[in-house]
């Protein structure tokens, strides 16, 4: 792949979703160093389009994608729905079904590859639990969403 | 969530998938001493099929799954199948719609509950890249699927 | 196709439903030439049911379905539902994913194919935005379903 | 197939589904003769995630799944999604897209296979009817999700 | 539901498909009694296309549906597919995701509403197993389509 | 919707794909004076893949987009993606479920919103027949992929 050989920038949003605050300090190092900007932050609940909200708010909020216009907000959206497919698993559905997540999530934005055409993408990671909504009920899930920007 | 402290299964095997050997060494020491059994590979394909058989074939040579019987089989199918959801984020098509991919994949498994009546568990972690079936026009991709064994 | 020279009820639908009121005046002679019944409207909604519930009151109100009996509300009800995956791509959810929508839509009713023996059919076309419910956050939307009546 | 010859239990949770009380003794006593528990119910909803807990609350009282733990919870979720599939036939949405169901249910676990090591599973069998909000608008739907226990 | 006291369509696919050649003789009376006509058959694939082909060929042959025209294919066509995703599940894939369906398959066509006005419909059960392509390594799986034709 | 007043892309290109050679040349026309690009054919194929490498092919040799690097394949490939969402209404499936389309295929690209930052968009129209391989036995199909490019 032509990605530079240490901004696999979807690989470095998932570390920092997977690490804790401590361990993260490392990645956010590496992510500084390549140019990448990026947030974190968690988001718990039975509907979806509050977890789609939180992170889009969290990118805003921190300067990851403009909070003026459309463009950036559509390239944003398209990666955390992409990135809900891989945490629910065939209908993005949370509470409808019976079902409730608490995620960390993250989101890189920058260069990943060699040719500067290719442009910024971005790449949001999710890590945390979904299950029925009674606590212990619940098993790991992940997902990944990347759009160019 | 009541997974043991230092066994979130699902979080070892993706952190197994994004390590390159040399770094894989740490996280294959943890499972060791947590009492997981696991193994690794890669495979790459336009067909669907054949990473489903790639991941199939070798956690049954390295006896991760037993390779008698359905129903440990049944249990890792439905897994690998949830762990491409998230690879392919909305319709489990590649060649047919264009697209190939090239994975590396951790299968983990043990006992990730404190309770010892929760039994053993199964998690598939898929990290790669996806795109056209032509150099370098590809995005990293990633996919968790876990199931009760 | 065996469809008629002028009666690709599926295209006449759309152009009506791209159309503004006077532009329509033409496709709406067009189709009374033809045989055809309709119905316009709008409708816009972060919640799909009312969708389909003002499209399904349309066409019930002015007659281009039966409003007794539940065999011409089937067949409606499936028409309308593909005509929301066009305008949805992938998941037939709005507000639940933090999206909304702004649609016109025609309805059109009659014979399209040359053989009297293929009978009626009906066609939605849905026509207009879809995007995060913030004025001017969104692009544009198609969708249309064609089904036996 | 290896499941034993008078011990298709996707078969019998389905007859048992199909039945009016009365005729259901024939199949309940084959069921007992075979080893297998089972629950049966009614549920009616235009929202999934009540048919959902329908189920899980009907077996959990009455000892067809274990009321403690995540294991059992988890396997007949799946189940029970995998039935709504049947029913809802690509999305699995009821009042959101203007539908409701009315379903009998019944639930069978126990072994299914000639090999004692292929252990228990679960049957969930729904059958009843899908359709729009109004009396008489709608028609029959079935479901049969199977899961490993 | 103002299905005919004794005309669930549905439900006499449904038992039909799931009956033995023997035990289908009470069930095949009554369809003829209440007016239904019907066919029955079966087919194993790991091919989707030669399901359908192979009720599609059965209805025509039979005379259930008229071998002239597009209509009447077009409602089988539908309630075809809808029954493939009771027996599917998610994703209407057999071997490109590495699994094969043997199947039984009923088709009933006929008046199961009390209003004449309701015309006609079809039903199509299907009946068999899903899974691995290894002898054994599979489990029960069940669909069911309804159309008005 | 902040679209440019006679820059709504979408619609555009629906027109454009509604339209015969000589019809199309107003809207082409149209589509000039506005800065946009563009490019229109025909595709025929039961399978999926080939419908999308010949609006890849198309919009590329006529410079629509480029033909050297990723990130405009990535925004081609996604709308063309949505497209057929449009089209196939449910599994982005052709052959594999027994069915075929013939479709004449719009590609426009420019800025339709009034804001200079928007940047610019891609809309992919497509229009044409969906059915059973069977000369005749097919009904219109539509569908719209809209993304920043």
């Amino acid at each position: 792949m032509n990605l530079q050989p240490d901004q696999r920038m979807g690989r470095n949003a998932m570390l920092l979703a997977l690490s804790s605050e401590e361990e993260a300090a490392l990645y956010l190092e590496q992510l500084n160093q390549q140019g990448f900007t990026y947030c974190q932050g968690k988001t718990g609940s039975m509907e979806t389009h509050k977890v789609v909200a939180a992170i889009e708010t969290a990118a805003k909020r921190q300067g990851v994608i403009s909070s003026e216009g459309y463009r950036e907000t559509h390239a944003l959206y398209h990666a955390i729905m992409e990135a809900l497919h891989g945490v629910t698993r065939g209908q993005v559905l949370l509470g409808s079904v019976l079902r409730t997540v608490g995620l960390r999530f993250a989101v890189v934005r920058g260069k990943p590859y060699v040719e500067e055409s290719e442009g910024e993408w971005i790449a949001i990671a999710l890590y945390g639990t979904i299950g029925a909504p009674v606590k212990g009920s619940e098993h790991e899930a992940i997902g990944l969403g990347i759009n160019h920007i």
